[in-house]
C-alpha cells in the first residue's frame, strides 16, 4: 500500500512537473484551482485513509464474526429461532459498522480537506477519489487473497477428509479443519465486507466527482453536493428499522421459515428505502440543476434523480431474487442439476455450467434497464447514484450475507465440541439457507460492482477529457476486445491458484494422517498450525500475479496506449467480467445446494438420489468441489478486477491525459 | 430457409414501400440506383444461392468423408503413412471442394446480377450480401444441430458403454455406436465445413460491399473490385501446392511425425500465401485508392492492403499454434491437467477450466494486433481482407481438420469389422493427432469468425449510416452489455440441449442392453436406428431455441431499439463470444487429450497416472465427457452466433435505418 501510495504521488505530482503554483481549473476555467502537487498529496492521503478504514472494517468484521460463531452455537442449544437471531444480528452489526464507518471517515475527510481547498471543489473531490482507490485496493487482499485462502483450505480438507478418509465435515481429526474455519471468516466475512465497502466508497467518490464539476459544485451548494452521502445515511436508518422486523417482529420457528424471512428482509428494506429516497430528494435537492455530461451540461429535475436511485435499488432486489431462484434447492434449476447427478459427475458439471450461464440473463437485463434509465436521465451522475441506491441497503445485504459463514462456523464448533446431534442439525439448516443468501449477497455485490465501475468509467472519461468512446476507432476496439479477455486471464490465475494451494494442503493433510499415530482414532491431535500456515502463505503468494494484472493493466494501457484504449479496456472488462462473475458464482452456489439437497433428502425426489454416499451424491460432491473456487474465489474476485481498474484509471486520469499514449505517439 | 427468405423480401421491399422506381444512390448521390424492390428480390435470390451452395458443400463433404473412412481403415492395414495420406487427401478434397464451390457460385452470381444492375454497383454488392447470410444460416444447422447430434450420441454412448458396461469405444454391441459415427460426420465434417464456408462467404461479401462504396466501386475498376475473390483464388492455388508437401514430399513413418507434419502444412501454406498476396496486390490493385471510412474517404496505398491481408493470415497461424500448445499432450498445460486427475475429477475440471481461460490470452492479443493494423491502414475494408487472409488457406485448414474425424471413424470401422489390434492402434494414433488438429481448426474458425463479424459489423455500420458507435451513449451501452450476455444465454441452451439429448440416449441404450437378450454377449444385434433417430430428432428440435435467439435478436434489437443499440449488441457479443468460444473449445480439447495421454502411457509420468481404469483415468474420463459439449457444441456454435447476427444486421440494415427504433421513437 505504501509503495502504491508513493506511485500515486509521483504520477499525479508529475502532471504539472511538481509545480506549486495555482492554475485555472479544468472545468470552470474562470476559477483558480490549487496546484496539481496539492492534489497529488491529498489524493495520497485519501488513498491511505481509504485503505486504513477498509482494513479496520475487515478486522472488526472478523472480530465480530468470531465472537458470533460460538454464541450462535450456544444459542442453537435453545432453539433454531434464537440461533437465527444471534447469527443474523451479528451479521447486522457488521453491516452497520461497515456502512457507518465508511460514511464517517469519508465525511470527516471531506470536511478536513475543505479547510485547505476552500472553494476549489474540483480539486477537493478529485483528491477524494483516492479514498475509493484505497478501499478497493484493500478489497483485493480480502477477495482474492481471502478467496484463495478459504478455498485452498476447504477443498484440501474435503478431498482428504470426506473423500479419502470418509470422516465428516468439520471433524476435529482433520488437520485442515481449523484452516477451513478461519477461511470462512477471511474469505466470506472480510472478503465480502471489503468488496462492498470498496463499492460503496467508489460509488460515493464517483458521484461526488461528477457532482463537483456540475452545477452543485460550481454553485457551491453543499447540501446538494452531499446528496450521495445523505442517501447512504438514509440507508443506514432504513436498515436499522428493517433489522427489527427480522429480530423482533417475526419469530423463526421452523427451518423452512429462514429463507423466506431473509428474502423478506430484502423486500422490506427496498420498499422503505424507496420512501426514504423520496424524502432525501425533497429536502436536499433544488428542483432543477445541471449535470456535467461529457463536455455538455444536461438539465436534470429533482424527480429524475429519484428514479435513478430507485431503479438501482430495485434492480438490486431483482438480482437478489433471481440469484435465489437459481441457487436455492427450493426451485427447479437446482433440482434439475441434482437430478443430473444420476448419470454421474460429468452431466452434473454440464448442467451446472449451463445453469450458471442461464442465470446471467435476468440480472443483465435489469442492470441494462437501470443503466438506460439513470444514464438517460442524469448521465454518469445518474449511474453513480443508481449504484448508491443499490448499495444503500448494504447493511441489510451484509447482515444476510454474513449470517451464512457465521452459521457455517457455528456448525463447525458444534461438531468439534462434540455437542449433541440435534444442535448440529439446527446449525446445518441455518447453513443451508446461508448458502443461498451468500449467493444473493454475491449477486448483489456483482450487480453493484457493475454499476459502480460504469460510474467510475464515466468519471474517468470526464476527467480524462474524452468526448466520445467510439467503438469504430481501432484503438478503442482493441481495448474493448483485450478488456473483455482480462476476466478470463484473471480467472485462470485465481482458479489455478486455488488448485495448486489445495494440492499442497492435500499433501500436508495426507502426511499428517500417515505420520501421526492415533490421529484417525482421535487419540492424537493434528498439527492445525501447519495447515493454517499453508493457506496463509499460499494466499499471499498466489495473489501477487492476479493483483499485478489488475494494478498494472490501467497503468500500462494508459501510459503506452493512451486514454481511449484504456476506456475501451474498462468497457470491455466491465461487460465481459460481469457475465463471468455472475455465472461462476451461481454455478458454484447451485452445485453446493444440489449436494445439500441430496444430503437433506427432504423430498421424494431428493431421497431417490441419496442417501449420502450414493453414486449420485458422490457426483454431487465433485460438482460442489469444482464450484468452490468458482463461487468463492474467481467469481467474486472479478468485482475487484472491474472496479479497481476503473477507479485506478480515474485517479491516474490527469497523468494519462498529459503523458499517456507513448506508443501511438512514437508510431 | 424459405420462410426466412420471405421475411428478407418483405422487410427489404418495405424500405421504400415496394416502389419500382429508381432512386439516387445512398453513397454516390449523383448516380441513379435500382429500386429498393429490386434489391429485395436479388438479396433473396443471393440468400437462396448461399444456402443451397452451403448445403451442397456440406452434403458432398459428408459423402467424401464417409467414403474416406473405410478407405483409411483399409490403408491402415498397409502402414500408418498410407493411412495418413488417405485421410489427409480426403480432407483436402473436401477443403478444395468447399473453397472452390463457394468462390465459383459467388463469382457467377455477381456476373449474372451485373446483367441487371449494370453500373449500379452499390445495389449489386448490397444484394450479394444475401449470399453470406444464406451460407451462414445453413451453418447454424451444421454447427448447432450437428453439434447437438454428435455429442448427444457420443456422451450417451460413452456413459452407458464405457462407464456402466465397461465395453470399449466403438464396440458394435453398443446401440449408440452408429449414431456416434454418424455424428462425427455431421458435427465435425459438415459443421466445421459449413462454418468456414459461412465465414468465407461473409468476409467476401463484407469486403465487396465496402469496396463497392469506395473508389473501386465508384470508378468501376472491376479487377480491383474483385480483389477479395482473387485473393481466395490464389489461396486455392497455394493450398494445392502445400498439399503436395504432405502427400508426396515427406513420408510419415512414425506416429510421432504426424502432428509436426500437420503443423508444417500450416506453416508452409502461410509462407507461400504471403508471397501469393504480394503477387495479387501487384497485379490487380492501383498504387493508391480511397476506401469508405464511416462517412469519410481514407487514402490507402497498395502495400497497405498487403499488410492487412498478411497480418490476418499470420494471426491465424499464431492462433493455430497457440491452440496446439494448449491442447496437445506434448506440452505442459495438458500434462498438468492430466496430473491434476491424481486428486480426482474435481481438480481435473478446475485445472481444465483454468487452462481454457488462460488459452484465450495469446489469440486475443493476436486478433487485437491484426485488427489494429488492418483497421488503421484500410478501415473496415482492411478488416474484411484480413479475415480473407486468415481464410485464404481454408483448404489446408479444412484438410487438417477433417482428417481428425475421418481417422476417428476409420478406427470405429476397424473395431466394428473385427480387424486386428495393430490396425486399431494405428488409427488411434492418427485419431490422437486429429484431436489436436481439430482444436487447431476450431481456433482458426473462431479467429476468422471474430474478424469476419467485425468486418460485417463495419459494413453494417456503414450501410445503416451510423457515424460513431459511442459507448458513452446509453442506448449503445445497454446494447453492449446485453450483447456480451448473449453468448452465455446461447451456450446455456446448447449445453443443456446436449445434456438432455444425451440423457434420452442413455435411457434408450440402457433399455436395449436390458431388454435385448444376447446383446452383451454379441449374439444379438442392437437397434442402431432408434439411437440414430433420437439424435436426429433431438438435434432438430433442440436447435430451434438457440437458432431463434440468433435469428430474432438482430430483428428485435433493430426494429424496437434501433441501429445504435444493435451496433452495441453486435460489438458486445463479438468481444464476449470470442472469449467463451476459444476457452470452451480449448478446455474440451485439453481434457480429451489429457485422457488420451493417460491411456497411451507413452511417458513415465503418464504411466504413473494410468493405466486405463485407474482412479486418475476415471477422473480424466469425467473431464473428457464434460468437455464434449463444450468443444463440439457450445464453443464452436458461438462462431455462428457472432457471425450470423452481424450478417443478418447487414442485410436488414436499410430496413432498420428507415423503420427501426420504434420503442425509443415512442418514448
Amino acid at each position: 500500500m505504501m509503495v502504491f501510495g508513493a506511485i500515486i504521488f509521483l504520477f499525479l505530482g508529475s502532471v504539472k512537473s511538481f509545480s506549486t503554483e495555482s492554475e485555472p481549473c479544468t472545468f470552470n476555467k474562470e476559477n483558480l484551482c490549487k496546484p496539481a502537487l496539492a492534489n497529488a498529496i491529498f489524493t495520497t492521503i485519501a488513498f491511505s485513509l481509504g485503505a486504513l478504514t477498509s482494513a479496520l472494517s475487515g478486522f472488526l468484521g472478523m472480530k465480530i464474526a468470531t465472537y458470533a460463531n460460538a454464541r450462535t452455537t450456544l444459542e442453537a442449544r435453545k432453539s433454531i429461532g434464537k440461533a437465527f437471531v444471534t447469527a443474523f444480528r451479528s451479521g447486522a452489526v457488521m453491516g452497520f459498522l461497515l456502512a457507518a464507518n465508511g460514511l464517517l471517515v469519508l465525511y470527516v475527510s471531506i470536511n478536513l480537506f475543505k479547510l485547505y481547498y476552500g472553494d476549489d471543489w474540483e480539486g477537493l473531490y478529485e483528491s477524494i477519489t483516492g479514498y475509493g482507490l484505497g478501499g478497493s485496493s484493500m478489497a483485493l487482499f480480502g477477495r482474492v487473497g481471502g478467496g484463495i485462502y478459504t478455498k485452498a483450505a476447504d477443498v484440501g480438507a474435503d478431498l482428504v477428509g470426506k473423500v479419502e478418509r470418509n470422516i465428516p465435515e468439520d471433524d476435529p481429526r482433520n488437520p485442515a479443519v481449523i484452516a477451513d474455519n478461519v477461511g470462512d471468516n477471511v474469505g466470506d466475512i472480510a472478503g465480502m465486507g471489503l468488496d462492498l465497502f470498496g463499492s460503496y466508497a467508489e460509488s460515493s467518490c464517483a458521484a461526488l466527482f461528477v457532482a463537483s464539476i456540475s452545477s452543485f459544485g460550481s454553485s457551491h451548494d453543499y447540501s446538494a453536493m452531499s446528496y450521495p452521502l445523505i442517501i447512504s445515511s438514509m440507508g443506514i436508518v432504513v436498515c436499522l428499522i428493517t433489522t427489527l422486523f427480522a429480530t423482533n417482529m417475526f419469530e423463526i420457528k421452523k427451518v423452512t421459515e429462514i429463507e423466506p424471512s431473509l428474502k423478506r428482509q430484502l423486500l422490506i428494506s427496498t420498499v422503505l428505502m424507496t420512501i426514504g429516497i423520496a424524502f432525501v430528494n425533497f429536502f436536499t435537492l433544488p428542483s432543477e440543476f445541471t449535470i456535467f455530461d461529457f463536455g455538455f451540461k444536461k438539465v436534470v429535475k429533482n424527480w429524475h434523480l429519484f428514479f435513478c436511485v430507485s431503479i438501482g435499488l430495485w434492480a438490486g432486489l431483482v438480482i437478489g431474487y433471481t440469484t435465489e431462484y437459481y441457487t436455492s434447492s427450493a426451485y427447479s434449476p437446482v433440482q434439475d442439476v441434482a437430478d443430473s447427478c444420476r448419470t454421474g459427475a460429468a452431466t452434473n458439471v454440464i448442467f451446472g455450467l449451463a445453469l450458471g450461464y442461464k442465470s446471467v440473463i435476468i440480472p443483465i437485463f435489469s442492470i441494462a434497464a437501470s443503466i438506460y434509465v439513470s444514464f438517460s436521465l442524469a448521465a454518469m451522475y445518474g449511474i453513480a447514484v443508481a449504484a448508491l441506491g443499490m448499495l444503500s441497503t448494504i447493511a441489510t445485504g451484509l447482515a444476510i450475507d454474513a449470517y451464512g459463514p457465521i452459521s457455517d462456523n457455528a456448525g463447525g464448533i458444534a461438531e468439534m465440541a462434540g455437542m449433541s446431534h440435534s444442535i448440529r442439525e439446527r446449525t446445518d439448516a441455518l447453513d443451508a439457507a446461508g448458502n443461498t443468501t451468500a449467493a444473493i449477497g454475491k449477486g448483489f455485490a456483482i450487480g453493484s460492482a457493475a454499476l459502480v465501475s460504469l460510474a467510475l468509467f464515466g468519471a474517468y472519461v470526464s476527467r480524462a477529457g474524452i468526448k466520445t468512446v467510439d467503438v469504430l476507432a481501432p484503438k478503442v476496439f482493441i481495448g474493448l476486445i483485450v478488456g473483455a479477455m482480462l476476466p478470463y486471464w484473471f480467472s485462470a490465475m485465481t482458479m489455478k491458484s486455488v488448485g495448486s494451494a489445495a494440492l499442497k494442503m492435500v499433501e500436508e493433510v495426507r502426511r499428517q494422517f500417515n505420520s501421526i499415530p492415533g490421529l484417525m482414532e482421535g487419540t492424537a491431535k493434528p498439527d492445525y498450525a501447519t495447515c493454517v500456515k499453508i493457506s496463509t502463505d499460499a494466499s499471499l503468494k498466489e495473489m501477487i500475479p492476479p493483483g499485478a494484472l489488475v494494478m498494472l493493466t490501467p497503468l500500462i494501457a494508459g501510459t503506452f496506449f493512451g486514454v481511449e484504449t484504456l476506456a475501451g479496456v474498462l468497457a470491455g472488462s466491465l461487460v465481459s467480467g460481469v457475465q463471468v462473475a455472475i455465472s461462476a458464482s451461481n454455478t458454484g452456489g447451485a452445485w453446493d445446494n444440489a449436494k445439500k439437497y441430496i444430503e437433506a433428502g427432504a423430498t421424494e425426489h431428493a431421497r431417490s438420489l441419496g442417501p449420502k454416499g450414493s453414486d449420485a451424491h458422490k457426483a454431487a460432491v465433485i460438482g460442489d468441489t469444482v464450484g468452490d473456487p468458482l463461487k468463492d474465489t474467481s467469481g467474486p474476485s472479478l468485482n475487484i478486477l472491474i472496479k479497481l481498474m476503473a477507479v485506478e484509471s480515474l485517479v491516474f486520469a490527469p497523468f494519462f491525459a498529459t503523458h499517456g499514449g507513448l506508443l501511438f505517439k512514437l508510431l
